[in-house]
């Protein structure tokens, strides 16, 4: 047995995960709050600045994040040096701000309308729509703001970081699937057109979350290429497994409203595959994840796939 | 007379506004066009899209462009080569990409609830209140997305483009003004702090257009700080005249509700200087302004020179 499949074998996604996830909690409170409380001085409202917080901080499994950090232990391979972690720290923490704002409006009455969300009450329930609205449009600007600070950075990474995570965002990647999933309420879809939906619409930041993490360091175009297949079939998974979650755990575990598409008449992969169909589905799309990083050529992807099974597995 | 003066006494600053305004709108119409149209193929929804073009397009007086232009000529000297016009150009769209999202957020009902802008009505109006919140954050997005083109800019400018865009758009510029903005209707602000307020508010975006455009070119210390200089008194000017005209001037000549701040009892500089003062300090300002262009060591200001004097003498 080599070292390789050892590692494999004894790999902890879990312990992995804490570590990481430790990092990047502190992160995230030094940069939703140092930065923001300098600004105070320049009288940035402090309901501004406690919503932006609020919507962040102490919630969030954080997945985005991880799958940055993953990928690019991935593309790093060994010997990291101490202080090389602020490129993917910063892109994983910009990818939850993302992540964090569009689930702020699309929490909104004249969204989605929920009033639950990470198991509190959502932001514009907590502080009124207006200031909802602002935190989340401060939030996506404090994204770009994290990815280029004024040192600590290559410019050439921060930008190649900027244009990933504009186009994962806007109407080529999330909003335009906030858009389609907006305009199908009522409508049916086909598989296809379900597909194409979510892959906009979660698939879009989740494989960038991979995209940056690689972008961080220099992958081989065989390596890149095999990091988007991965993003993209997890991606997918992620919400297939979202839909079932949705019919088939309750509101207390999964933190926000459960039965919520159902009741909303929104077209979900249960509602076209049934649940036995879409739960095989899911299992096919983490064989297709898996298969890509062992197509990768790099030897450090314990943490993806790690990630991958959690993610199909989860049970909220 | 030298030849530097006689360029000064004939510089037509409305020619030279119709020549770049014809540049901008035609970047405008391709860029919220051209990309998204071929993102059509990948499921972005029309709604989406002519929500997003309905924003930019056909509208507006494109003052944070034409300043973008004006400091990039400014600081670019002479004898520019045909194809260095793509920086500024991009920089000019994206700085008006952000202020069409922040208008389309602003009117919403849970904002100001205006119905009309530019004289037309406003988006959410037009296409309903989720399409209007989901156009203004893809607008954000596109943004960035401008900055940050696989090729045509160098990789260090379209960071230091990035970071001065995010930083004027959010929580510590243009966001953070309009939440004081919000938290100030119906309280009695002092002059200082109305002051800041709007330099966050309407200052920060109208600076950092000045800015990105002489990060565009390689000015000096010197110039930079005069240009920081003309555009923070530049932004102030322009809100002061703002806030003249929405007493002075009616709704078909402004395009927008006129009377909305002392209706909505916002405090404006002519609540707190009243009419007369109020238009001396707009002079003071442009006269500021004037002097910092003057002490930049720059020769080729016309331009900046007439887009201040037009500010402030504008009546709609």
């Amino acid at each position: 047995m080599d070292a390789r499949v050892t590692t494999e074998l004894t790999f902890d996604v879990d312990a992995w995960s804490a570590k990481h996830l430790n990092r990047i909690e502190r992160a995230l409170e030094r940069w939703v709050t140092a930065e923001v409380c300098a600004d105070v001085a320049y009288g940035a409202p402090m309901t501004l600045i406690e919503a932006m917080r609020y919507a962040v901080l102490d919630g969030g499994k954080r997945l985005r994040p991880l799958l940055v950090l993953a990928a690019w232990e991935a593309v790093r391979g060994e010997a990291p040096s101490a202080d090389d972690h602020e490129a993917p720290l910063r892109a994983a923490c910009a990818l939850e701000l993302i992540h964090a704002y569009s689930l702020v409006h699309d929490d909104m009455p004249c969204m989605d309308n929920d009033v639950l969300r990470r198991g509190k009450p959502t932001v514009h329930v907590k502080f009124g729509q207006a200031s909802a609205l602002l935190a989340g449009d401060a939030l996506q600007a404090l994204a770009f703001e994290l990815l280029t600070p004024t040192q600590g950075i290559p410019a050439d990474q921060q930008a190649r970081l900027c244009g990933l995570l504009a186009r994962a965002a806007g109407h080529s990647g999330m909003v335009g699937g906030q858009a389609i999933d907006l305009a199908s309420v009522g409508v049916p879809l086909t598989e296809h057109q379900l597909r194409d939906m979510h892959r906009l619409k979660t698939g879009a930041l989740l494989q960038a979350s991979v995209c940056m993490g690689a972008a961080c360091g220099n992958p081989s175009a065989v390596a890149q290429t095999a990091l988007q297949t991965y993003g993209a079939a997890l991606g997918l998974a992620f919400q297939v497994v979202d839909d079932i979650l949705d019919v088939t755990a309750d509101s207390a575990t999964l933190g926000k409203t459960a039965g919520k598409d159902a009741s909303q008449d929104k077209p979900t992969y249960v509602s076209i595959l049934g649940l036995a169909r879409s739960t095989a589905y899911a299992q096919e799309l983490l064989a297709q994840a898996l298969a890509a990083l062992a197509q990768s050529g790099l030897s450090h992807t314990q943490a993806l796939q790690g990630l991958a099974k959690k993610v199909v597995n989860r049970s909220c």
